[in-house]
């Protein structure tokens, strides 16, 4: 018999993720992983995006501490389930064990798609697959367009980018071209939503996208 | 003989941080390590208070990769050290020991004070210690004013916190009273500098404070 060794913490998380995966699509259920630094907009999207989907959502919400997104995205109606990472050494970002825990409580013949809020961090969140079937990052024009030169990894794995509050564009040091140009440096298929979560720009466009991607 | 076993990771890491700072003492250099999230304008903070200093500054510049900022502050006619951690696994902060070998390269006996830049990250910068006087947490307006209660460690552990982009506040949803409420929740003597690096609001309050603070 095959004994299988996990070398690394990276590859137990990995199972882990894999059977998440496969436990998802039993149940025809899709699950979009965000991620992002803090305060680039993550929870506000979720507030614009689920009600506009128009399938049964459930979220999961990754905090190191407190529950004060899962607040907010509960108001929509929605089940929510909170994460906290510092009773697990305060970690910067979700493992595949603990989003699994969490799919536990959530009736999945009862949901179409789950949103995971991953933790604020645009590091090691890409390095922690957790069995998601489409990776969300998110950045700010506030943040400065240097972003995918310094977080390469980030950018890589994941499938879109959204480029948020850009209705701030007119008051910040954005340069469009070279954010465009450095990202397709990192990743060049990767399509970009420019969108203001606070106005509603751009909004409906990624809407459209996720529903298309998402086969909804 | 007593045998000292250092029980984990961190803690080996705080041994580190200690020597270090005994080396700076010894040499009457000052280190103050500036933390905060991706894009919250550590790097403009730095271009705009190191010429208002008027001592002589070397730079620690952490980043996952490239040396982007480093180009930046390098541009001031100081010395610049670049720590990458993605050849060390990519990590989401500096530790100790990459902070002792950049100290290595500037000779201590023409600086007056050393800027750590380190990996823009909320949470785990906060957790190792580096060998450092005195710790700036930056958080940007743009990000929203629940960061002191999503992210207590940062604040806990710093010892003045810079609201930076303060020339976004027209524009954002920030509530200031909430924002120093939550932050006096987890660290009540904390004082917060309010201030533009790209108008230069504020900056000359910060930099009277940090000058006393060194003994400059």
């Amino acid at each position: 018999m095959e004994i299988k060794v996990l070398k690394s913490v990276l590859e137990a998380n990995d199972v882990v993720a894999e059977q998440t995966r496969e436990l998802l699509d039993e149940n025809g259920v899709r699950m979009v992983n965000v991620m992002g630094g803090p305060g680039c907009g993550k929870t506000t999207l979720l507030e614009r995006v689920i009600p506009k989907l128009g399938v049964r959502v459930a979220v999961i919400e990754g905090d190191i501490r407190g529950t004060h997104d899962a607040e907010r995205v509960s108001r929509l109606g929605v089940k929510v389930i909170q994460i906290n990472t510092e009773p697990f050494g305060g970690e910067c970002h979700l493992e595949a064990s603990a989003v699994r825990g969490a799919i536990g409580e959530i009736e999945l013949d009862k949901v179409n798609v789950i949103f995971v809020e991953n933790v604020g961090n645009l590091v090691c969140p890409a390095e922690f697959k957790i069995g998601d079937h489409l990776k969300v990052v998110m950045v700010s024009v506030s943040e400065g367009d240097d972003k995918p030169a310094k977080y390469p990894l980030m950018f890589r794995v994941s499938d879109v980018c959204v480029l948020s509050k850009s209705d701030l564009l007119s008051y910040v040091n954005f340069d469009e071209g070279k954010f465009k140009g450095d990202l397709a440096g990192v990743n060049f298929k990767m399509p970009v939503f420019k969108l203001s979560a606070r106005t509603g720009e751009g909004v409906d466009e990624f809407v459209g996208w996720l529903r298309k991607k998402l086969s909804l």
